[in-house]
């Protein structure tokens, strides 16, 4: 069973200074190619930080998706045939700013999604996307692609699974404090079983550090087929990058055992209605 | 805030002696009665045990819904106008045998749910139901029903949630052995983050003990709305009444901020229409 190598580069990027925090992103992306790393996953918001002050802030980070930032996402992956998902502050073309995240081969940029569920202020200097989150068939498997909050929506995750995806990837700057049931975050709790019920791996990248007073949870996993961790957590809240050698064609055999099969034994004609918006069909 | 008693009554049935493992149902029932429980949940197969051999064996066991044993269910409930969800071995007006369970009320029994995703050799003696999980409008709450596997199939309890739950309760018997990430059984991670996703309470009801050489999880668990554990886990894995007193009407405010709201947030146009079947509307 061939593997493939994922990496999540938990950072501590700087809204204070979105330069250097590109910058980091970008060094960190190559030391994870360097790695051996075939997806690359980095943090939320990587050229920005998350804690602006007001709209004109996010604006005046963001850039567009054919940005030297993302070409240059594309030449590290090219030093090891990688493809890199990160998320970004983008200025579309409609002049709108966003939440997004681009997946980058050494072709260049694949696809851009922009997040769907925006967490709290972030309403405030941010559209949402209007396009679903897409399943995209790279040169090392089907990555299916979320930002942060969007994976406290399980409608997501779970349509990208049955989308296709062998892995979920998921860009977070998730804030530290939230509730800890069992002792840890419950972002690894949402981690494990979003890999355990659809039977996909799942990675989370998040950011670490402190920013304007707001620290992050530093809560960067990888999680297998079973719900294990195959990588993380980081005990220390800081910086790392964590490395996960992933049969990632394992997960397209939903089979449990002899009779369950995670997606065969979906009873989706008994499932409520409300979990997809009901719409007339355009004529 | 009024708050409503909620108990899990985890107990070791024993599929050698089905009327030993109804009686023993029965005096847990009316134990948590007494201490005030105003909602009881008991396992799985409360009245069978679960290790058949046999579809005969299922068949000797199971007994229809206007049986003394749900009267006897009642009779208990009459104790303090409590609500009880419990899982039985059903032998349907059908003649076939189900995995079913019952929501009994002094007034006798409201609702009879039959599982809709079997377990592995279930399949062999049990026929899955044909009918989607309800939500009950009981004395003391709306109520989302499911028994043990169907908790592995998202659209379910998010569902159950988006129809209207307070609480979702879910006997089960789990197998112990399932992998343990971050120290702790699968059904931890998967109550928590149901409750969580949903801003629901959850009431796990586990059965424990040995039977046939098979262990059971003894996991029951009840969350709170934001994903804590506010009772359990049983720590010898042992039989135990859990209780815990839950504002469950605070489970209709879906609100998280100022900004976020887990339901009205969604974003119902843009998930998967996988997640439900589409047929063509019966002409």
């Amino acid at each position: 069973m061939s593997t493939v190598r994922v990496a999540c580069c938990q950072l501590a990027t700087n809204v204070e200074d979105p330069e250097e925090s590109a910058a980091r992103t970008r060094a960190a992306i190559a030391e994870a190619v360097a790695g051996g790393a075939q997806i690359v996953v980095v943090p939320e918001l990587s050229n920005s930080g998350y804690m602006f002050r007001a709209e004109e802030e996010a604006r005046a980070a963001a850039v567009s998706a054919d940005d030297p930032l993302l070409a240059g996402w594309a030449a590290e992956a090219a030093g090891g045939d990688a493809v890199v998902i990160g998320g970004f502050c983008e200025l579309g073309m409609d002049g709108r700013v966003y939440n997004s995240l681009a997946l980058v081969d050494p072709d260049g940029v694949q696809a851009v999604y922009r997040k769907l569920h925006l967490w709290n202020e972030e309403n405030r200097w941010f559209v949402p996307g209007d396009q679903p989150a897409p399943v995209i068939d790279t040169r090392h498997g089907r990555i299916g692609l979320g930002i942060c909050h969007d994976i406290d929506f399980p409608e997501l995750p779970r349509g990208l699974a049955l989308g296709g995806a062998d892995l979920l990837a998921f860009p977070v700057n998730w804030p530290a404090g939230d509730p800890v049931p069992g002792g840890r975050p419950i972002l690894h709790s949402l981690a494990t079983t979003t890999a355990y019920l659809s039977k996909v791996f799942v990675a989370v990248c998040d950011r670490c550090g402190v920013e304007r007073g707001a620290e992050f949870e530093g809560a960067s996993v990888i999680a297998g087929l079973d719900g294990s961790l195959v990588a993380g957590p980081v005990e220390d809240r800081g910086e790392a990058i964590l490395y996960a050698d992933c049969a990632l064609s394992e997960a397209r055999d939903k089979r449990l055992n002899g009779y369950n099969d995670v997606f065969a034994d979906r009873r989706a004609d008994l499932y409520a209605r409300a979990l997809v918006e009901e719409r007339e069909p355009a004529l």
